[in-house]
């Protein structure tokens, strides 16, 4: 593909890290936007572009404007880029592709991956998911995305919402199980990083076996001592206790 | 060390990989009893030693008396060896040292590790967590540890279950979080498999960062469409959209 003139509108990991790829594949991120100049500058003087906080100053002959901010802002930011003819994208899971309506060359364009600012991320190749208003502009970012070694999903705003459900479940509720975790060591005085090799070899099995198959523990065993134990020690946390109890419950049922 | 005479009694997980790396260390397993002769026959067979399904028949003269079983068989099973003079050891986070209060010579050796038998553990440096009766074995049983390359913990009974409870939330939990997300993938025929990428990576972090740092996504977002919308694709399953509810919540009020 040859070089891509690019703006991104936003900062944060999504921008950042998706503005480092497409350098890395030659294309020219020419403007970055941001509300908040400050950002904007500093984001853009990495990627030798131009830096606005104003919508209405948008370079109007980019071939492509990838807007990665927060949900709750995707819309107005669309609705206020004008005059351009490029394709308008947004990052996000949750949000449809209806939010573009404004423009008729719209689409998403969403990982289904977490990124975070100053950490390398380890797991280049995830699932990329499509959806596109215009059938030519959705081989485009086939193309792009293919560059950068993802997997391609053309998926409709329902579906990507259903995945995005599963990957809240997956990733955001696993991660606060495992801060909870992390709490309760810290409470007790023990190096929470203690469970380290336990959570990495948990996740390790899943290249082998489904987590239903890969479960293990005093739920799944129905070993109404220990579990009757832990609920003792969780007294003084009403709420802690309720969790624990409710996912004991649901891994009993669904692991019938 | 010198070869040790080893008995394993129990046939599961546990058993196996400690048998496994015993028999790497040039030790000597001797016999294996499992209530099933059959299934104490094949597993022994791998390590040229003795099988039984009879505790009366438990060989006298082993150094070390490795009880890897279900933790309601624990006490039972150390009340009905007798006459040894080796080191009586259960391998539980959840059982005390007390349920081998018949033996003189007896300690814990709990692995903060997950096993499957026929996956080939990826992460063999994690915690190994010892309590012993007697000052001497606690010195053996660390030496066996190390050998093995593991970290090395003296802790006791309470700690043991509040280590082994930070683990249920840390390991169990989240692995049944990430089941549910590959179960709502499956539901409306994605390839579940789509959510590894994005479940590594969110593990991956936790190398650089804590979980409560590492936390993204709706909730910690207080992104109330979102979540509204979730929790009406949730509709049909109410426990599942009471767990969504409470994890929601705990995020929220716990990374204030």
């Amino acid at each position: 593909m040859e070089t891509q003139k690019i703006v991104i509108l936003g900062c944060g990991n999504v921008a950042t890290y998706f503005a480092e790829r497409f350098m890395q594949l030659k294309h020219a991120i020419v403007q970055v936007y941001h509300p908040d100049l400050k950002k904007a500058t500093s984001f853009a003087t990495a990627y030798h572009a131009e830096a606005t906080a104003n919508l209405s100053e948008i370079n109007q002959t980019a071939d492509l404007y990838f807007i990665a901010v927060k949900d709750i802002a995707i819309e107005s930011i669309a609705e206020n880029i004008s005059n351009v003819n490029g394709i308008v994208v947004h990052t996000s899971g949750a949000v449809k592709l209806e939010a573009l309506r404004k423009h008729q060359r719209a689409a998403v364009f969403y990982p289904l991956q977490t990124f975070t600012k100053g950490i390398k991320t380890a797991h280049q190749q995830f699932p990329l998911l499509i959806e596109s208003k215009e059938k030519s502009d959705e081989k485009y970012l086939e193309q792009l995305a293919l560059e950068m070694g993802l997997q391609v999903h053309f998926i409709n705003s329902t579906q990507r919402t259903e995945i995005h459900l599963a990957a809240v479940f997956a990733a955001n509720f696993a991660n606060h199980c495992i801060k909870i975790g992390y709490d309760l060591m810290a409470a007790q005085r023990h190096a929470p990083e203690m469970l380290l090799p336990l959570i990495k070899e948990s996740i390790h099995k899943l290249n082998y076996i489904s987590p239903a198959q890969a479960q293990t523990g005093p739920a799944i065993r129905h070993d109404d001592v220990t579990i009757a134990k832990h609920l003792d020690m969780l007294n003084n946390d009403a709420s802690l206790k309720l969790l624990y109890e409710l996912l004991t419950k649901n891994i009993q049922s669904s692991n019938l």
